[in-house]
């Protein structure tokens, strides 16, 4: 595996490679990035992963400066996941002239859901992958479903801007307790770590009454939302949204998914789980 | 030459090509376009152009309805010219959800110059380049000086969100009595037609003036729009910036450029002088 540092570098790998598949990280890896590399290696013949924590996607008083860096490790991973090329580049790298001057404007979706409570994170988002997807040229690139809008984001874009790669969603990965995988659970206690599937537990929950037909969305989301907080938790949103567009859920709607964010302690959780009536899987 | 109208289309003609050098237009082509094409022939083996008029650039009560779609004559110019493919989406293939949900947003250069006076112009201009950079992939793309503060967003949206184009920006076709050629000169009256010329020729006034080393900016800014408004001129700015970057000018910067937009009748009119105190060409 070849590590590259530098976007002109990068560049150069390009030229001499086929079909790419993409998995752009923040690094500090765990299976559910693992199965994100699996994924894009049944996409291309080669998969290239970019490791960056992106400061402008991470809000005043968030975890930007303690996110944690581990590249040796990370490129470990990468390397032993059959990763073609790991491109890492530093901050002046990427933002040379320190402000992003240029941005990737989203729609109002921004503002909803995780964005009400991070502003201007998905414009962060939108806009580092727009640069990742000028310098990495993917034909594919890989986004796990538990950074649900996120996703959606990234394939609005991707849409709207005739971006030309193929957008792949990776199931989200989780602990035998279901706690989905993230980078942000090494900052959970042993007691908040006890306590952390139930984010996973509550929001089935919600989604095997949707799938049964339940339709008080508003009671629904309320219940789900009181059961964590009568656990401690503080919550951000509990909310059943139409799946493809992420659109506010109306009755009718064969394709919901329901996503929360919620924080133990200082640590902020989010998952979502699917609900189909039909059983369709997620159309992309 | 072929001529595609769909994007799907365009991306299989792309796979076949190599190096290709890009042309954007609205369409209606003049002199000034066929040198963009000829530059453009110089840079890649192949050519391609565009035509299409960008409905997200118009503003209220700009010309959006009225533009001069001339498609048949543009293409037999473009054919004649040597350009190996023509891109001609309609409307609902490049904007197939009606409104454009995530755009390009540029820094507050969008809002200055031009920009002041045709609100959200440069973002329009911004998302619609980037939507045909991602469909035509181009290796080159060649813009003109006349449209300078486009040129400049152009210019800083590539290398800001590290697009693989190169922006080659060739000099402003003229007519023999010096008036700047553009689709709009049509609109001119005879008698508008007439006094055109002198917008090109008061911006040289105060190029040759900032060249013999003038430093008063702001009174060579005003004795020019005064000049154009005591001829039936409405002067929208002149102004003297920075050449390389369109910051406000300051007495010692070797690279200027004195632009101006200012309208005769319901025609307006645009045009800018470089004035290099240095002799140095444009760096790219």
């Amino acid at each position: 595996m070849q590590i590259i540092h530098t976007v002109a570098e990068f560049r150069r790998w390009r030229e001499t490679a086929g079909a790419v598949a993409f998995v752009p990280t923040m690094g500090n890896l765990h299976a559910g990035h693992l199965a994100l590399v699996r994924t894009a290696a049944q996409h291309a013949p080669d998969v290239a992963a970019s490791i960056f924590v992106n400061r402008l996607q991470f809000g005043q008083g968030e975890d930007f400066d303690r996110y944690p860096r581990t590249l040796d490790e990370d490129a470990a991973k990468l390397r032993d996941a059959g990763v073609a090329v790991l491109f890492a580049p530093d901050e002046a790298e990427l933002y040379p002239r320190v402000a992003q001057h240029y941005q990737v404007e989203p729609p109002h979706l921004q503002n909803e859901l995780c964005g009400a409570f991070r502003p201007g994170h998905f414009r962060g988002v939108a806009t580092v992958v727009a640069k990742l997807f000028n310098i990495v040229r993917p034909d594919v690139a890989c986004f796990g479903k538990k950074d649900y809008q996120q996703l959606m984001i990234v394939q609005g874009m991707v849409r709207d801007l005739d971006m030309a790669v193929r957008i792949v969603p990776v199931d989200t990965g989780r602990d035998t307790d279901g706690l989905a995988l993230s980078s942000r659970n090494r900052y959970l206690s042993p007691d908040e770590r006890a306590e952390a599937p139930r984010l996973y537990r509550v929001l089935r929950r919600v989604a095997d009454a949707l799938r049964g037909g339940a339709c008080d969305y508003a009671a629904l989301e309320r219940q789900a939302a009181a059961e964590l907080s009568a656990h401690g938790w503080t919550v951000d949103y509990v909310e059943i949204r139409e799946a493809d567009t992420l659109n506010i859920a109306r009755v009718g709607m064969a394709r919901l998914v329901v996503l929360a964010a919620a924080r133990l302690g200082q640590t902020r959780l989010i998952d979502n789980v699917e609900a189909f009536s039909n059983g369709a899987a997620l159309a992309v």
